[in-house]
């Protein structure tokens, strides 16, 4: 999939690229215009609240709610604030600032679902009136489920969950009910799982009373305070889950009987339609090895091990199985068992019958992968999805039909889209973006070609004179492999000057760089620094995301070599550019960019002179159970790889400049990675720079972002 | 005191001064030569293990020791390391591989004391036996106190007395007896005292769990851990302290009645020469009102309030009484009271007859303090000590006539000298530096001039190229006070140049920079950067140590403020010198100095651009009660002081660059003063620079102190 290099240069300053007068005429964007928490921070233009009521699209403006038509595109007003706000008053509650946050699950039925704040209560639009519910919590909950056919909420107090007003579980401190597990890993993000009709709810518990504690200490108290957390680092005692199911109506509560949960994973759950089953996928800890379950939902026991997948590396499954509308008996899989994610057709029948035989179908196929699931269209027996058929940079809107897997894509074939299907599966909210368009949302018939346009974002730099971004390809290390860049030129580029260069990384899975929205991706500071003179570029080595499970995989055990490796093939193209000083490339990554970037400086230090790593991994044996040992296993059975990727021991190699940024409530990537790194290189008589910003977690967020932005700018221009 | 400006040049450097040529033939020295922990560091000769048997000076040699007469400077080998190890051997005890650690507090006896590795066992030269003792701990223990009268031996175990292997307390976590107590202020340096013959033990019992933890984190644990401290900060809640007596014949322990111990200090504990009574020095916690009490050694109960000394701002008593050895009435009280301190003879009977009326004389008085007093000569009824008399820059050897109060100096009259008395008081070892002498050890006769040079340690820098060290006057920004400074000029210095300088501080009580000793009290470091090309400059501000009480107390409750106007004077006066460059003045210090220097950072941006603070205060509520409430009172009676010193509310005022170094160990001024320096930086914009040294406490020592002035050496190259 070779792609040629291609110029694309930002609308704004599309008008000038030949005039550099006009160019000059224009303000550089400073780090408050380009930074989010900026004080002048330009946003794109959005529509918040868009959302579906059947098969009208809901969208709140100013005052009011208006529902549009998708085929004709005519609006017709619901209700107003001044509407809502005085039912609100007339039934007690909070009055609402604007009405981007209601909901309208209801497709059938006059009424909205108001945000928490107005506490869950329902708005009648036909009545004018808000029915309110009286079991909410007086004490700070977290964690809110709201179950729209039951109406039932579930939500968590400290470390319990509750159901309606009433307590479910009763736990001591380390078990922790109703929560997200796992590290948020394989796909989890939440603890409850209401059953289709809302009548069951499956919930996770995690005992980490066996975890060893991980003390981040908050000096903005008094005297210095431990805030202590549950961190299983790799190797070590990990948590236990189990799952549970509560039944409001009952009020009793019962556990799948999954067996002692040592050094198990119990992810995607699932609910099957009649609500009598419940799927679960099951990972050992080696995590090459996953079993899809279905377990009883009213006696606990598992019933099947449906379909068991494995892989010499690693398997991870991330998305839940979910089954077709119209067939109870056929349910989707994503799996990467041909190395791209891919949809499967599985029949549940013929799987119960017989566990080894693969009893499906793959549905989708091709050296590309699906993304995400939006739903179905029941009438025409199609699932609608994105997927990166059209280019890895890209995430486009598809349907295949069931009967004769048959892919069509419904968006317009450009760039990254993001989409909410509507209730019957006709209509997408398409809302997307393009290198030279930063929003677009319209509304799409999945059926043909029809199209409303809601909004054309105007270009929010548009009085800026900004950078140009370009993209391309160049082969990985491994000389086969297209890897994808993007350049960014100063606004007043002279292609005859030498440009310093700062490659700026992430490079470890589940993230890509380099796309083909807005900007290619391109972030604000990294603009900001082309403006002060730099030539910026990233490249999305093998191990990132979008490409693949063999080209995830290459840096199995030995996370970062590889990727090392590209990084240098993008180095040596920068070093290759005639407007590029090859002697002054600087680099700077965050998370698993902030490891890139210390082992860049530390195993290439004539390539790579400065480097600014932010929460960076120094020793996978420090970093978490769940994602560590996907990719490395454990510190005792790869010795090597540990000792080998582990940065303490380069420490001595540090010859040009390193800072090293960490947040000390960094609960992701503990403060202990950056600190004993420190003392490695006291150790080695290095001398790396270091900076902490108090009270944030793995990155830097908010107005402090600014800061933040502005401290690594300026190591850059003291020393590069 | 005016001191005209007197030019000092190094031994090395005389030879050469004029000689430019013959000056670069010589190498500069590293900071491996110049730093304490550095692999090539230079220590000037010394003497180890010199000490008094009777008035026999005694002297370990490679292979033996000698006794030296001191009148005819005759020696006399008294035994050798291999007779010790032959006896050694034969009780079953490890060898000892020199003998710089035995004692002889034995004068009339041919015994030695072997040291802790040799459990204590006793020598006898006479017979080559050893002695040895079957009561030693075999768990970990620690703060032996070895009392020779009686051989009884007291230590700690954990948070418990113990003595002759018998445990004294049984006291939980939070509880500590034996140990130094009020975090060493006072003059306290230890828990145990025993009393003249031995033969009972006053102890301190600290109960510390009503205070705080600070969480100090181990990053070099598996898994980041906690080492937590009682720390009481400032106005918060404070340990209480009592007093033991612990009768080893009897078994039995009892504790002075002295009531609530709530904020109370009980200080400088001594006995009665009967053994009967117990003296201490009781302060409140304001610290403003000091009380010497006589407690009942058998029952417990206060006898008398024998003295009382109170201050508007605060009293320090930090010596303990002690009595006349030829009558048992009289004891030497050392006060401030008239501004510095001085030997006061006070009459026990008539202070127990009236505690209003000061039933005391002074011995010693002007403007000059004690430092040290080293004992008696019992014949002659003399008091030998040291004392500023001759400068605040020296510490001379001194005799008063307790008969007429007549002053004496025994030394030549130069440098700084430390002694040690002999049994009978007639002799002293007197080691000494002058400013180009780094170490000279005679033995002085008490009462003529009679001595016995031992040493005259060469330059340890002789080979190298070496800075001058000049010292003068400023006045204070009082206007008035004369201020002592020391400046440092390179080897190679050019008055036709312009230097850069730095001026390296401390300025807080109990310490001073400038000196008569060796290289007036230039640090290694300094020296370093002077050959680097700068003008490194020290000048002790008012606030600092041996000028007495008012210079010292003209800083209460507002620590640093003072102190800074000072420094700015000394700025002013580098900045009138031809060959400074008064634009490029930068600053370092680390505790106090640390404060010192963020704040001259901050107030003074115009005049200092850089600066380099170590484990600096950075708000005084954050430091601990004893010593911060001195100076500052609390937080709740001194508000604007507290606001005033509070460096976080002047950290919008960073203009220059500053470079802020703490010890993740710090358990002296905790990480949280620099931690949340930084948060307040990061709030009002500002950009600090931040390392920490991993393990280490309230500096950094060893091998990495090298390190250490590398990388502050490093920074002042990058920005000054």
């Amino acid at each position: 999939m070779k792609r040629s290099l291609c110029m694309v240069a930002m609308a704004a300053c599309t008008l000038f690229h030949s005039t550099i007068m006009a160019q000059e005429q224009r303000p550089l964007p400073t780090l408050e215009d380009l930074i989010p928490g900026g004080e002048t921070y330009r946003f794109a233009e959005n529509i918040y609240g868009l959302q579906w009521w059947g098969d009208l699209c809901i969208r709140p403006k100013e005052e009011c709610v208006v529902a549009i038509d998708p085929l004709s595109g005519k609006e017709n007003q619901l209700f107003t604030l001044e509407q809502v706000n005085k039912a609100l008053k007339e039934a007690g509650l909070k009055p609402m600032q604007h009405l981007n946050n209601i909901r309208t699950p209801w497709a059938k039925q006059f009424i909205a679902l108001l945000p928490r704040a107005q506490k869950y209560a329902i708005y009648n639009w036909s009545t004018g009136q808000v029915e309110m519910r009286d079991d909410l919590p007086k004490e700070p909950a977290a964690n809110f489920d709201y179950e729209t056919d039951s109406r039932n909420l579930a939500y968590t107090i400290g470390n319990n969950l509750y159901v309606n007003g009433r307590r479910v579980t009763d736990e001591p401190n380390g078990v922790v009910c109703g929560q997200s597990v796992h590290r948020n890993e394989f796909g989890i993000s939440k603890g409850t799982f209401w059953s289709p009709k809302g009548t069951l709810l499956a919930f996770y518990r995690m005992d980490e009373s066996m975890v060893t504690e991980y003390p981040l200490v908050d000096i903005t108290a008094r005297i210095g305070e431990v805030n202590a957390i549950r961190y299983p680092m790799a190797g070590m005692t990990s948590h236990k889950v189990q799952v549970g199911i509560y039944n409001p109506a009952t009020q009793q509560t019962l556990y799948l009987q999954t067996g002692d949960p040592t050094d198990r994973y119990f992810t995607n759950i699932s609910w099957s339609p009649d609500e009598q089953s419940l799927f679960l996928i099951e990972l050992n800890r080696d995590q090459n090895h996953a079993k899809l379950c279905q377990y009883d939902a009213t006696t606990g026991t598992l019933q099947h091990v449906l379909y068991e997948e494995s892989h010499p590396k690693y398997v991870e499954p991330s998305n839940p199985i979910c089954f077709l509308p119209w067939d109870s008996n056929l349910f989707i899989y994503q799996s990467q068992r041909d190395g791209f994610n891919h949809l499967w057709l599985m029949d549940l029948k013929k799987l119960q019958a017989n566990t080894t035989e693969v009893a499906g179908k793959q549905l989708t196929s091709g050296d590309w992968l699906v993304q995400e699931v939006l739903g179905f269209n029941a009438k025409k027996k199609e699932i609608v999805f994105t997927a990166t058929k059209e280019s890895p940079l890209q995430s486009n809107i598809y349907k295949v039909s069931v009967a004769n897997g048959k892919v069509t894509r419904i968006d317009n074939g450009e760039g990254v889209h993001h989409a909410q299907l509507s209730t019957s599966g006709t209509y997408v909210i398409d809302s997307y973006s393009t290198p030279d368009q930063p929003r677009n949302i319209e509304l799409l018939a999945t059926t043909g070609n029809k199209k409303q346009q809601l909004l054309k974002a105007a270009n929010p730099y548009a009085d800026f004179a900004m950078p140009t971004v370009e993209t391309g390809t160049i082969k990985a290390a491994d000389g086969t492999t297209d890897l994808y860049y993007h350049l960014i030129k100063p606004a007043n580029f002279d292609p005859s000057k030498k440009y310093p260069a700062i490659v700026y990384v992430y490079g470890g899975p589940h993230a890509q760089l380099v796309n083909n929205g807005w900007l290619h991706g391109a972030r604000g500071w990294n603009l900001y620094m082309a403006n002060l003179g730099y030539i910026v570029f990233s490249l999305d080595n093998r191990g990132s995301d979008n490409r693949g499970r063999e080209f995830e995989n290459a840096t199995f055990r030995h996370l970062g070599i590889e990727e090392g490796k590209d990084q240098v093939k993008g180095a040596e193209f920068l070093q290759s550019l005639p407007y590029v000083d090859g002697n002054r490339i600087g680099v700077h990554g965050w998370s698993f960019g902030g490891h890139m970037t210390t082992a860049l400086v530390l195993r290439y230090p004539e390539i790579f002179k400065v480097g600014v790593a932010g929460g960076p991994v120094i020793d996978w044996s420090y970093y978490e159970v769940m994602y560590g040992e996907r990719y490395m296993d454990t510190p005792q059975s790869n010795p090597e790889g540990y000792k080998q990727t582990n940065l303490k021991n380069l420490a001595g190699q540090l010859k040009g400049h390193l800072l090293i940024i960490h947040d000390d409530h960094d609960d992701t990537c503990v403060p202990q990675h950056t600190l004993s790194f420190m003392k490695a290189c006291i150790d080695a008589r290095t001398y790396p720079d270091l900076f902490i910003y108090p009270g944030h977690k793995h990155n830097v967020m908010g107005r402090d972002r600014v800061h933040l932005h502005e401290k690594i700018t300026r190591y850059f221009q003291d020393y590069l």
